[in-house]
């Protein structure tokens, strides 16, 4: 069985533009090697119908749904009072995070601060000696901030507590081939070689290659004779490299 | 009215994280600027059923739908025919893009390549002196490809074509602030602008700030009173600089 996940990605920030979202492509490449396969991705605005209703639609779809951002101490941070309204329960302060913070800001911790350590009733929380802040979990929900940064340390907590599948291998081969000129190949092949998914990616900004055609799959072995196969058929003056494997 | 919109981002690769995601920040500040507020992105799998149901989704939802990615032509761009599948209309040959088609590849113009001239049963097509390959719309849906190049060259030919809304106004204020110090006073003010959305976004790699504080609305002047009042009630040291308006 493949595991599947989703991610909801959150923040007006993204969808005006202001900010480039750098969160997705790590998880991706990091549930990739995990053998979970990131199906879905949803970005909305920082409002907390559409983030709960949002999150109620990949929760139910997904073995596990990843969400990025508004998780800070502002009115704009909607994330946490969101899944709380998602899961139907309320917030409720964590005791370990509200120590955390006020060792942290000492006098100066405000009560946005201790927003910080609220969380949805029911959760649970992973942290580990080099990353102290929890992430929070509920369900198959798991809480990442927006923060690149903050979001690959604490994916690096959380992975060893993700189960994944059979891995996935992936192999390339760059070609001097225009698209159209292997399109009726690749179909083919993608017909004869079930297990493995083939994609096709031209470039139009790296004068080394023209188009770029990956091998994905499960078995080693069926990659490896569709790209034999792929090759073979090539005039071998268009294979530029290959990769992977 | 606000004109809103959507974007439907297709692509494995995007999803396995192969490929970093180069459109939507561009496409955001690109709509922003027309007074277009993206509202939601979903990115999904080149799957024909998925992207038609995305597809019908959104449509319904947002003033305009745009999409990026999957329409070259090979067995893996599924993005047209989901379209057509969408809109419940055949796929037909559109003889100007097939004319473009032969003259660019000449005699060595393949079945594949010809692919790329079908377009849903009633689209009609955008294109200028500068941009000869027609962007291809049917309703409210306009169709882009992935490759970040040739988004903006299209883009730049299909904006005068779209119809904005009364533009946007942003003003950023950089301070040195923590989050959890300002955030009662950004709630309060947010309650006081009606009509301006505020954001506060903290660094953790830029040393010269630490929160930029970013006010946005159709009303220049309420934007330049919230931003004021912010200032005013903050330590003069504690504001590095402002930027907008």
């Amino acid at each position: 069985m493949t595991k599947t996940a989703a991610a909801l990605i959150i923040g007006n920030e993204l969808l005006t533009g202001k900010i480039q979202e750098l969160n997705l492509a790590y998880l991706g490449k990091e549930l990739y090697r995990l053998g979970i396969q990131l199906r879905r991705v949803v970005m909305c605005l920082d409002d907390i119908d559409t983030i709960a209703a949002d999150l109620n639609l990949l929760r139910d779809s997904h073995d596990y749904v990843f969400t990025s951002g508004g998780v800070g101490p502002t009115h704009d941070d909607m994330t946490l009072p969101a899944v709380a309204k998602a899961f139907a329960v309320p917030l409720v302060r964590v005791p370990e995070i509200e120590g955390l913070i006020r060792q942290y800001h000492g006098d100066r911790a405000t009560e946005a601060h201790l927003r910080m350590a609220d969380a949805p009733e029911g959760s649970t929380f992973i942290s580990n000696e080099q990353v102290r802040w929890p992430t929070v979990c509920i369900g198959n929900v798991l809480i990442f901030p927006g923060v690149p940064e903050i979001f690959r340390a604490k994916f690096a907590a959380v992975r060893p507590h993700l189960t994944g599948g059979a891995r996935f291998y992936s192999h390339a081969v760059f070609t001097h081939c225009d698209e159209g000129e292997i399109a009726l190949q690749l179909r083919e092949l993608e017909a004869s070689f079930a297990g493995v998914s083939i994609g096709s990616y031209p470039t139009f900004r790296d004068p080394a290659y023209r188009t770029k055609v990956t091998f994905d799959g499960r078995d080693p072995d069926e990659i490896t004779r569709a790209a034999e196969t792929f090759c073979a058929q090539l005039d071998p003056q268009k294979i530029v490299r290959q990769e992977g494997l």
